[in-house]
């Protein structure tokens, strides 16, 4: 059996399920998953689907090329389409923080997570040994404001020479630039240790301490031109209480970071999130 | 315009989906909600369906005709189909404990609930002036051991006579007979203390309490032949410690028991609960 | 037996709670509950205590003169004595939401909180019905920004009236006044519907919807000049996706407001709580 | 400074707070953390404290034997005292998963863990290069029924080689013998992949799913001689609905089990745990 992912939103309109899922049907194939989402407000309808096809009548070209000219043309469908087969590659942008870049090793190494990590890409060598033992080719790019463009430069060729399809933020301290930002759009996933809107910019354990909150979060989010504004793909809460110091909040949240942005690097290497409107839908 | 819900659930076949939204269309319905789920170990499909029909063209008998003749009776489907304004009638058994009533007429008179409530029945006359408050009939029918038919019998009448769809034990301390179960087949919710399928039957926060668990629970669930065995609708836990005496642990459940009891009458009214192999789904 | 509960805080010194505890051991006290905590930053040590006293040699003044004395007095210590008699006199202020009421009324009447509730005070006529329900004085006192001054009269007249120890805004959208304010510091309990210090002031689940969060969250705070900026008592979240709307972040939200004020209630009620530096200490 | 942290527990008597603390302060100590228990029902009393004593008056033997001798003797008492530096020696007990055993070595090798590792021991080969990677000596000792005795002999001289001061059952499959157990009474952790006391024994993902349970959970509990039964450290759970497959169950479990784990682990190292009467207080 061949299994296919796809992914479907287009202004929202009558008979769109019936007409996919007839689609489907007149392939012979079988839908083992449906969910969809209208957003009212916006008048925009999103679809996920994951099908079966028998092998031997499958072919993915004259399924796509039918589904564009019976579907897609027609309702003035923004779509994709995915096999099981295709893992999607996946770069990752660290710092000096390790305790993220551990658990996304360790969950990759127990075949947790269907993606592959070609290249880990750092401003600092201060990371190089975990790489070393995960066997994960790692790079140095340094980046400051200074050199801001030849770092941009180097990551590019990087990203563009390992075939990288997204990018994850594992606590990676800089900028991105515009550049980059546009090149991966809706792919670059960044983890920011408050819960936002609450605390965004730097040092937010810092400022919940001062603030007093009795819970603090994590927010893992697609990086856009605003910082961290993004959308935002999954968040997470712990208890804390007047009896802990900043440093128990850091501790603690270092819990949330890592549990959050597994779960959003998850969602997106299963095609399981559409950005709309600065929003995601995810279907989980 | 007129909204519906389809309940739907049939051995899993192909084109169903393209079947049930075909005919859909071909009634100019629009669906604005859809979900569905295969249980790929019993090979059942569920649906759950939401609909609107521009009032002119609408006719509920037909509707259902075609439905029975078009899809049910071809596909071999058990169905249900529900009209936004029918409220269920729901019938509160109560006993002597007064927080589960509290809340549930307090969400009831806040407008929270779609539902109607009838009738309180209760074997104590002691929350007879909660209900005088709230102005809802109240009944006292006596059962123990002793008188379990006649008690039955009472329950009944009162039961047909105020017309009740489904029953929900507020803390409801005595055994249900078995022809009431029979007669309410998946319509009778219970909330029951723990978590479980952890400590079933009598004083479970004593029984929790001596095993030192670090969370305590709550479960609301249908009501069948085995004590706290039928299928469970909604649970949810809160965290204790050492420090907590087992009064603490009554006290902070019955936080548990009013959301979870209240949560599972949404769903239950909401039509959005189905019931297989002793489980629920539950299109939330 | 006697039960007493005592409060402290002072500059944090060597050996205080040495010397609390012998001070407690020399009058044939029972410590039943201790928890003490230091704020490292500002040097502060703070002190809850529970004790048992047997009633024949129990002089309540005596025991205040005496630790005014020997304690107080040379650590400079604030502190405050109860007995568990004294049950602290709640204001209920509301306008026209009334799910918040119907609970911590329920609640009351279920025998849950550890005060008296003498009086319901509110800008507009709405609620009246459920104070009569529940056989709570209701005074009308209408409130506008035009007559700013002859409402917080009214206001202070019944406070004083019924000997208020202490405030509960339960969704009552009016601003209070500086006078009051500062009359009640530290007595004046809000419950404001989201994560804080996310979407302060007006609507904020409009503002959570537009944002895409995927955790909504409600917080009770004490009231200061600032616009739900007081020290926060207690908070906690609830998960939303976006299949959910605005009246649906707004249902969800509700259970939150209930249950968070409920807790801050109860917390304040039972000398719970202490204030320093917009900070809130909690031992619970 | 010089940092100590001592546990006391012994039966309650009048006077057991304010003689260690001026024990405490005879000898010119800071206490900077104070937390006490009295399990009414047993008459017992538990304290955890953190002093801080200048460097120069050090002497921990003579704080030792002065304990002894003024408070342990005449309170009897049972008591242990640690210094900051001493690091307690972990044993990992692993089998064939790895998902625990690379969540712990991360947050070993990030340095969360206030203990050392000095070796890993299993009953297969199969995780030996994950020990390699992260340079932690690797035991084989097969064990089965049949060569019971040989492999706790080959155990025991492992630990007793290596100095262990506690063992963590890093989802090691095997029973532990009777002599292990005695030998590390209430020093051995195992994790435990559901909500104790529900689902103990083999395949407790397998039974929830089969009940239906709307939550799923972890226990991490100190071994005792009855399956599954020993004193709860810590639980913590997760939501599941009828969409999710057994495998998924097992999935999501996964980061149940790590975190629950880790976080047992942790309370264990910095002698924060008490177990009596098969249950733990935990001070957090």
């Amino acid at each position: 059996m061949q299994k296919i992912t796809i992914l479907i939103h287009c202004e929202d309109q009558k008979a769109i399920i019936a007409s996919v899922t007839n689609y489907i049907a007149s392939k012979d194939g079988n839908i083992i998953y449906l969910d969809q989402h209208v957003d009212a407000d916006e008048n925009v309808f999103f679809m996920r689907l994951e099908c079966e096809f028998s092998a031997k009548n499958w072919n993915l070209e004259s399924l796509k090329n039918d589904f564009e000219t019976q579907l897609a043309t027609p309702f003035k469908m923004f779509w994709e389409m995915y096999t099981q087969e295709e893992k999607p590659k996946m770069a990752l942008f660290v710092s000096k923080y390790d305790h993220c870049l551990y658990d996304i090793l360790g969950r990759y190494s127990a075949g947790e997570l269907p993606l592959e990590i070609p290249v880990i890409i750092s401003n600092h060598e201060d990371l190089k040994p975990i790489a070393e033992r995960f066997s994960i080719p790692f790079h140095h790019v340094p980046f400051t404001k200074e050199i801001k463009e030849e770092g941009e430069l180097a990551q590019l060729d990087l990203l563009q020479h390992y075939k990288i399809d997204f990018i994850v933020l594992a606590r990676y301290m800089q900028i991105i630039t515009p550049n980059l930002i546009a090149k991966y759009r809706n792919k670059i996933i960044n983890i920011h240790h408050s819960f936002l809107p609450a605390f965004p910019g730097a040092k937010p354990y810092h400022s919940a301490f001062k603030r007093g909150v009795k819970i603090i979060g994590a927010t893992s989010h697609y990086v856009t031109e605003g910082l961290d504004e993004g959308p935002i793909i999954e968040q997470d809460i712990a208890r804390v209480s007047h009896s802990l110091s900043i440093e128990d909040f850091i501790m603690k949240g270092r819990d949330l970071e890592r549990l959050v942005l597994a779960r959003a690097i998850k969602l997106h290497a299963e095609h399981k999130t559409m950005v709309y409107d600065n929003k995601t839908v995810v279907f989980s």
